[in-house]
């Protein structure tokens, strides 16, 4: 909660403008997690995952500091150079690509393509020749599976081969006369352990070495993201992950140290939003004292809040009445549809005196809220967000 | 699949406009679907639940049909009469509103209110006041928990309070001068088994027995939705439901049957609904041969499959090469997320020599997929709908 964001929502309550779930994301944190990147990684480029939060106005910040952007889709390339960043600090991150959509990329002046198998490097080469371009302007680098472990937001299978595939890909890429660039892969969404990169380092090394002895210089290491924002519990400095990864890279690459790409989505926006919420009601399921309470917000799973799925990340939320005695209680969105619920296997401590009416502020929301949204379930308009 | 939807897909295959995931929805069916609850519950009132699928195609049909509507929102009674109904023949069936939003559909003409506890029956007499509409017209029915046993989406305890309770909500409702109605129950979306509802009635008819006792005499039993659509499983006709419900009700009212509601929405309109997709990629995770294959579509949880959560709901899902070979494969979603898969703990089984570009028919897809959809989550559009 800056002052800013705080001064915005007492003018807009002033005004009577405060119906609906809202959230404010303050720029000028933005430009602070920039800045916080830059200078703890010297020599790595920030390509900020566009998808955790695309506003125009992040974007456009963004561009003008310098930032290069990694995006999922043709519409996110089209929205990033509409931001005034040119395509040359654009990759193609997903390893997911229609080969129509590779060609449109190509078209728009991307160079930078992230694949995972050899059907997706076999995608590109066909789109090269399909838009004239050549092949040898196209880089690729080839994803690997990561454990996750220390995550908060671990992450599946989904993307990735295993490492002992990766040279064969790559390799693949170098036949078809496209540049084998190099590794990327990531530790997990909201990674609370600064070591979690140590391991991954250590395969993208022995694939660097593999390449090299079938005559392919790999030059490049794409960290991912991972970088936590702070929910309920402390997370430590992009310093500190700086530092780690400095030493992760010594160690496995020695003095002849690869480029290295980071992606922050959530580390670069999620402290920097805020979301305002009302509580709808506050009941309880059964007349016995003991039963928990139920505390229903005007926004919930379908309304921007998906990542609470499986309860996996839980936002701090502030009230009005803290201070006040508190109790667990069940949180749970305004839908009728009977999974939107927060918090209710790990119940959630509330102001026993907070009361229907209520607004509730919900931090750490400028990540991965809004684009979740849906379109307009059970007829509730999708999670408004004003950038100031 | 019906005639109608493979003559449209043909036609705009041959039109070359078959770029992007579409769901299309035959209005026949949701006709045939109609006639069908009305024919076998002949007593009873159906409320279509709009969440379901608020297509205003879809809306204007029931509407002239005769059909009721149960709506979660303003905005979804605002799109019923905008498609022709009446508001008498509209319920605000959500049992979390907020006083403002009641305060709304009092002025639409709304006169039928679900509640589950006290306090919302006192922003309803309260709104009542606000309004100037006499509370004496205004009806309540208060829902009841139920186990949700038999059902493939069962319902959490979110809505609803223990029958025990039922009777001093319905009571504060009469004191408040509102029309203590009756009781509503929902025993579990995709429900398979028809004697789901028994239990329930017996808790329904206890209710109406204690409220007598207090000088309150109830009416209604709203029986809810549930009723199931075909996926990969079998499920029983709606003469079925039908039949064991009218049994219920004679088990546990005698010769003193209440009026009835029900508010089906997948049933309604669930097999009327077929997704066409395409197949981006299929690939493997490692060079192993035992390894399984991942196939990944341009439509998943993001885009129109949320229930496909926990794997809950099994579309059934055709292509151009079913009858060849299969093999057990994961599938998932075009996006960067890696919860976006859609099978995986239970592998699903897809002809081997499925490749890129083939196009995949989800069928049961008319309930849940468009409005679920996110805004524009990695940049990707929602789901388009084309009724025909």
């Amino acid at each position: 909660m800056t002052d800013r964001i705080r001064d915005f929502l007492r003018v807009r309550r002033d005004l009577g403008q405060d119906e609906g779930p809202v959230m404010v994301l303050d720029l000028d944190v933005v430009r602070d997690n920039y800045t916080a990147f830059a200078r703890s990684l010297p020599d790595t480029r920030v390509f900020y995952a566009v998808k955790a939060n695309p506003a125009p106005e992040v974007l456009r910040l963004l561009a003008e500091m310098g930032s290069c952007f990694d995006t999922a889709s043709v519409a996110e390339m089209e929205m990033v150079l509409a931001a005034g960043a040119t395509a040359d600090r654009i990759s193609f991150g997903n390893t997911i690509k229609k080969e129509r959509c590779i060609g449109r990329a190509l078209k728009l002046g991307i160079r930078l393509f992230a694949v995972d198998c050899q059907a997706e490097v076999e995608k590109i080469a066909r789109a090269a020749v399909a838009t004239d371009v050549p092949t040898g302007e196209i880089r690729v680098f080839c994803r690997i599976l990561c454990d996750g472990a220390g995550a908060d937001w671990p992450l599946s299978r989904k993307f990735g081969c295993v490492p002992e595939m990766a040279a064969d890909v790559l390799e693949h890429a170098h036949r078809q006369g496209l540049e084998a660039y190099g590794i990327s892969f990531h530790v997990g969404s909201q990674q609370g352990n600064t070591e979690a990169w140590d391991g991954a380092l250590g395969s993208a090394a022995a694939i660097f070495r593999e390449c090299a002895e079938r005559g392919i210089g790999l030059s490049m290491v794409n960290l991912g993201g991972g970088f936590p924002t702070k929910y309920l519990k402390a997370v430590p400095g992009v310093e500190s992950y700086g530092e780690a990864i400095f030493r992760g890279l010594t160690k496995h690459f020695g003095n002849q140290i690869p480029e290295t790409i980071i992606e922050p989505g959530r580390g670069m926006v999620g402290n920097a939003g805020l979301i305002e919420a009302e509580v709808v009601l506050v009941s309880k399921k059964s007349a016995d004292a003991d039963e928990v309470r139920w505390v229903y917000l005007d926004i919930g799973k379908f309304g921007g809040l998906a990542e609470t799925m499986d309860e996996a990340i839980r936002y701090p939320i502030r009230t009005a009445r803290d201070g006040d005695a508190t109790e667990p209680c069940v949180i749970a969105g305004p839908t009728c549809d009977s999974v939107d619920v927060l918090y209710e296997r790990q119940l959630y401590p509330l102001p026993v005196s907070l009361s229907i009416g209520d607004k509730v502020l919900i931090e750490g929301a400028g990540a991965y809220t809004t684009t979740y949204a849906a379109v307009a379930f059970n007829g509730f308009p999708p999670l408004q967000q004003i950038v100031i």
